[in-house]
């Protein structure tokens, strides 16, 4: 039902990417909240195979709300996640789609509609399809923030405080990324990064990213190390190790000490 | 004779990307200045061709330095630029490939192998080939910075007097953007995106992308307004309207006032 969704979507985003008349509008009076037709009729056209399919289970989706159901489980839409990314031409946005119970979600998709790419996760692991071709995926193993390569998506973060927190797992860190939009988790759960730290997120940001990097052998939480389904604070790692260290600093403790002193057991 | 180049860096930079053992090194003894054996393979293929087609142009590129020639053309060769993309997995870094006299590059290509995408630009326009079909490219006009997409790669832009100045013109921007490394010329010559700013560059890593923008309609100088084939500061502008604007702001002057209050001729 995801890679149908997720097939729906495509056609639907490439017919308004890159092209003059995206029907862009911005959603916020005193900033730039971006929204697109194409984000409305990809939520239209994955909400229209749901209620066909499975019109028992609840939606959330980030243009059209919340519809409930009584399966007890619910479909959480992004349609296009990276709105900004999108109406720049970059290839970091994505349609994020996962379904799970009250809990947290069980299954998580990112598609990328121009490369077509598709990363997606469950409980029997995670898969990336690129050209026809279908491998499993998994997170890569990094011991200390000093071997690490962290993203997040714009410099501001989110609040001062959240900056500067941000700030402290990024001096710590060997590379320091932004600008991916959803794409970083994709890259995370592919073994290509270590780190993906962001706040501010919505539920339907970060449900979809959320299982794909738990099954691909990774940790995703809030930044007090508690569920992060509800979106907010949100750290997702590939190693424990760094995602434990990364907590100590966010919550403004000391890291370790740098690579050179580190002594681990194997 | 760029296409060929291009076409024998293809397969050398996939070889690497994304794959464990990318030969990776770190050039620079007190930070991360990191370089690939695909950064050292991609060079050597398109030396080996220039050697056999064109022995009597001068090459100057980033990991083999500079061999003199004897026609007044050099061709200009940075074999990943975005080097930190490529260890990260990202679609952004690209192969940049350029040739000229000693005045400028003429002749300017940005390859992306993954995304199997290919920018160019020479005196007779500027093209873009994706999936086999080729289709001319263009900047998009932008009257003001408050309507303009800007995009620079890290938000450290260089020293902190060039943070300064590029923070004067992103605050008068509508959006900002980060981490696309060349992908954001080739953003900016297909129209997508308005303005690109960054520092610190290097001959070979602005070479390719100004004489692709160049030839799409765009304007690429330095901060001062000079020429910018020596790298160093470097800005590019679909619009002379946004390029003026931004200039001003780079030099510490005011800049227009907010866009409801522009009245511009047409």
């Amino acid at each position: 039902m995801a890679h149908a969704l997720a097939d729906a979507a495509r056609p639907v985003a490439m017919r308004y990417f890159r092209l003059p008349d995206q029907g862009l509008e911005n959603k916020d009076a005193r900033g730039f909240d971006p929204v697109t037709a194409a984000d409305r009729g990809i939520e239209e056209a994955m909400r229209q195979i749901l209620a066909a399919a499975r019109p028992d289970d609840a939606v959330l989706g980030e243009e059209f709300g919340r519809q409930t159901g009584s399966t007890g489980l619910t479909w959480v839409l992004d349609p296009i996640d990276g709105t900004r990314g999108f109406i720049s031409g970059t290839p970091t946005w994505g349609v994020l789609i996962a379904v799970g119970p009250e809990t947290g979600p069980t299954i998580g998709m990112i598609d990328q509609p121009f490369i077509r790419e598709r990363f997606w996760g469950w409980p029997d692991g995670a898969y990336r399809n690129h050209g026809g071709q279908t491998c499993g995926i998994r997170v890569r193993p990094c011991a200390t923030l000093g071997l690490a390569t962290l993203f997040t998506t714009f410099p501001e973060v989110g609040t001062l405080a959240e900056k500067a927190a941000f700030q402290r797992v990024a001096a710590a860190a060997r590379l320091v990324r932004y600008g991916m939009d959803c794409y970083a988790y994709a890259l995370l759960a592919s073994g290509q990064v270590d780190l993906v730290i962001e706040a501010g997120m919505a539920p339907y940001d970060i449900h979809g990213p959320l299982a794909l990097v738990k099954a691909a052998g990774g940790i995703v939480t809030n930044w007090q190390g508690g569920p992060a389904h509800q979106g907010g604070q949100v750290i997702a790692a590939g190693d424990p190790r760094i995602h434990a260290e990364s907590l100590r600093l966010l919550a403004g403790g000391q890291g370790l000490n740098p690579v050179v002193d580190i002594k681990l057991p194997d």
